[in-house]
C-alpha cells in the first residue's frame, strides 16, 4: 500500500498511549494545586485541535474551558489567563515562534504548560513545566489531558474502561480502518486531485480537522484550494455558491453534533452532484463499545484522510515536505 | 451617490446609540444580581459580531466573556452557561430557528438574555428577557454592550468621555466615511466583480467583519466563492496557495492585533501582485480621540465595503437581496 508503514504507525500510537500514567501523575498534581481554568493554546495546525478539545470537554465539564490563538494571545492578551490556569501545547518542532512568545508570556503571568514536545532539546520542550514526549497523533494526546480532567471532575466515571479498550483495540484498529480506505482514498484523488477550489464541511469534534485537513493538508502540502466551514454555519452564507459541480466534501463524526452534518449531506443531495460524505459510522473498529466511538472519530478520520494524501501527493507527483514560503523565505 | 441614503444612515446610528441608556439600566440591574459570566450568542453574521465583541473585551476584562455558536450550544451544549450567565444576541428578522432553540435552552438553564432584535412581534423579540430595538448596527450596538460591562468592571474608566464622542462625531464622520469611500469601492468592484475566488484576512476586532464579509455578503448575496482567514493563522498554511496573481483582501484595524495584519501586507508586497490593504487608519474621522478609534474600526470597514456592495451588486446586475435556498427552499 502506498506510503503506509503499518509498524510506524502502530509503534508511534502505543507510545502516545503509553504516555497516560506519567500524564496522570502530572495531571494529578495539577489538580491537587487547583485549576481555576484550563486553556488549549496554539496556533495554525496545533490552534485546529485545540478546538476540538474544547468541543469534547464543553459537553460535559463544568470547567471553565476554553482554546486560545497564540497570535491573539501575544498581541491581545487574555485576562483569564494567570495563577490556576492548566495550558495544554502541542508542537511537532518545538521552535514555533508564536508559541515559544505565547508560552513564556502565560507562564509570567502564572500559568503552568503541559507540553507534548516531539523533539527534546528545542526551545519549547524546555520551556514548558511538563513535557511529553512521543511522535505524531497530537489529538490523541490531547483527548487523553480532556478525559483525564473530566475524571478528576467526576464526569467521566468511565475513564478506565473506555481507555482500557482503547489501548487494547485502537491500534490494530485504525490500522485496519487506513487499510479498509484504501481504495476510497485513491478514487477520491483521482476525482478531485486538479480541483480549483474544495470545499471542506465539518462539525464538533471533526470541525478542527476540517478547518486543519483544508489547510494544513490541502492548502500547505498539496498546494491545492480550499475552504473549509462549519457544518452549521453553511447555512449561514455559503450554502448560496454552491452548484450542481461544486466540489464539497462533508467530514461526519459520531458525536453530539453529528446531526448537524447530516443535515449537509441532505442538503447536498438535493442540489449537489459532486459531494464526498466521510462518515466514520462507515468505519467498524473492533472491540471499542459504540459510546467511546466519539473519541476516536478524529482517529478515524486521520487514517481515512491519510489515503486521500497518499494517493493525490502520487497522482500530482507533488512531494508534501515541499513549502515556498513557510520556513523557507523570510516575512 | 449609487444605493446611498445618508438621512437613513444616519437615523439608524443616531437610533442605535439612543438605546444607551435604556441599555446602561439594564445592564446596572444585571450587575447588581451578580454576572458569572457573558455569554455573546449567535449563528452566522451574528456570530461574526460575537467574536469581535469577544476580542475587545479580552484585551482589558477580567470576567469570563466567551462567544457560543447557537448551532453548536443546541447540539453540544456549554455547561458554563447557568445562573448568573448574561447573554447578549441580536437579530434582524427576529425569527431564526436556531436562535430561538438556543435562547430557549439558556433561559431553562438559568440565563438572562439581552435581545437586539429589529422587529418587536416576532418570537425572539418575546422571549427575551430584554429587548431593544433599532434598525441596523449590530457591532455598534455589541460594542455599547461591552464596553458599558467593562465601565461597570472599572476598566474602562474613559467610557464616559468615549461615548460621548461616538454620539457626538460618529454618524456624520461614517457618512463621510463612506462618501469618501466611493471611487475606491467602485474601482475595486470593477476589477474583482467576477473573481473566481477572492481571499479575505483579517484579525481582532475585524476577524468577524472578514468572516462574514466573505460569507454574508460575498457569498449570500453576491453569490461570488470566498475564502476568509484569520491573519495570524494566514501563515500557518494558506500562504502556499499564493501566487502573484490570487486576489486577496486584508482588512486592518487599529487595534491590539494591528501587527498580525501589517504582517500579511509586508508578506504580500513580496509575493503578490493582485492585492488590497483596507486599512481603517486611512479614514479620518474627525472629534474621536484616536485612542478610540479602535473602537469604531468595525464602522469604518462596514462604510467601505458599502461601497464596494454598491457597485459589485451593479456592474454584476445581481440584486443583492436574491436567495437561491436560504428561507427559499426546504432542506
Amino acid at each position: 500500500m502506498l506510503k503506509f508503514n503499518e509498524e510506524e504507525i502502530l509503534s508511534n500510537m502505543r507510545a502516545a498511549l503509553a504516555l497516560r500514567p506519567e500524564m496522570e501523575r502530572i495531571l494529578d498534581q495539577v489538580e491537587h494545586e487547583g485549576i481555576r481554568n484550563v486553556c488549549w493554546l496554539g496556533i495554525g495546525g496545533t490552534w485546529a485541535s485545540c478546538m476540538q478539545a474544547v468541543v469534547l470537554m464543553k459537553e460535559r465539564s463544568a470547567r471553565e474551558v476554553f482554546a486560545l490563538n497564540a497570535a491573539e494571545y501575544n498581541t491581545t492578551g487574555d485576562r483569564r489567563v494567570g495563577k490556576g490556569t492548566f495550558i495544554v501545547i502541542s508542537s511537532v518542532t518545538g521552535t514555533t515562534e508564536e508559541m515559544i512568545t505565547a508560552v513564556r508570556k502565560s507562564q509570567e503571568a502564572g500559568a503552568k504548560v503541559l507540553g507534548f514536545v516531539n523533539k527534546v532539546d528545542t526551545p519549547l520542550a524546555d520551556m514548558v513545566d511538563w513535557c511529553l514526549t512521543a511522535q505524531q497523533n497530537e489529538q490523541l494526546k490531547f483527548f487523553m489531558v480532556a478525559d483525564y480532567l473530566m475524571h478528576l471532575e467526576g464526569v467521566f466515571p468511565d475513564y478506565e474502561k473506555c481507555y482500557q479498550q482503547i489501548d487494547t483495540f485502537v491500534p490494530e484498529g485504525i490500522v485496519a480502518v487506513e487499510k479498509s480506505a484504501d481504495d476510497f482514498g485513491r478514487s477520491f484523488a483521482e476525482k478531485h486531485k486538479a480541483d480549483a477550489l474544495h470545499y471542506f464541511v465539518g462539525a464538533g469534534t471533526l470541525y478542527g480537522a476540517t478547518y486543519s485537513y483544508a489547510m494544513c493538508y490541502w492548502e500547505e502540502m498539496h498546494w491545492r484550494r480550499t475552504k473549509s466551514i462549519h457544518s452549521a454555519e453553511f447555512f449561514h452564507g455559503m450554502l448560496e455558491i454552491i452548484d450542481e459541480d461544486t466540489p464539497v466534501t462533508v467530514f461526519i463524526a459520531e458525536d453530539s453534533q453529528r446531526e448537524l452534518g447530516l443535515r449537509v449531506k441532505r442538503f447536498l443531495e438535493h442540489y449537489n452532484r459532486n459531494y464526498t460524505i466521510i462518515d466514520t459510522a462507515d468505519y467498524p473498529l473492533e472491540g471499542l463499545d459504540p459510546a467511546y466511538r466519539s473519541r476516536i472519530s478524529h482517529m478515524i478520520m486521520h487514517a481515512v484522510t491519510n489515503r486521500i494524501d497518499a494517493h493525490m501527493s502520487d497522482l500530482n507527483q507533488h512531494d508534501m515536505s515541499l513549502r515556498r514560503y513557510y520556513r523557507t523565505v523570510k516575512y
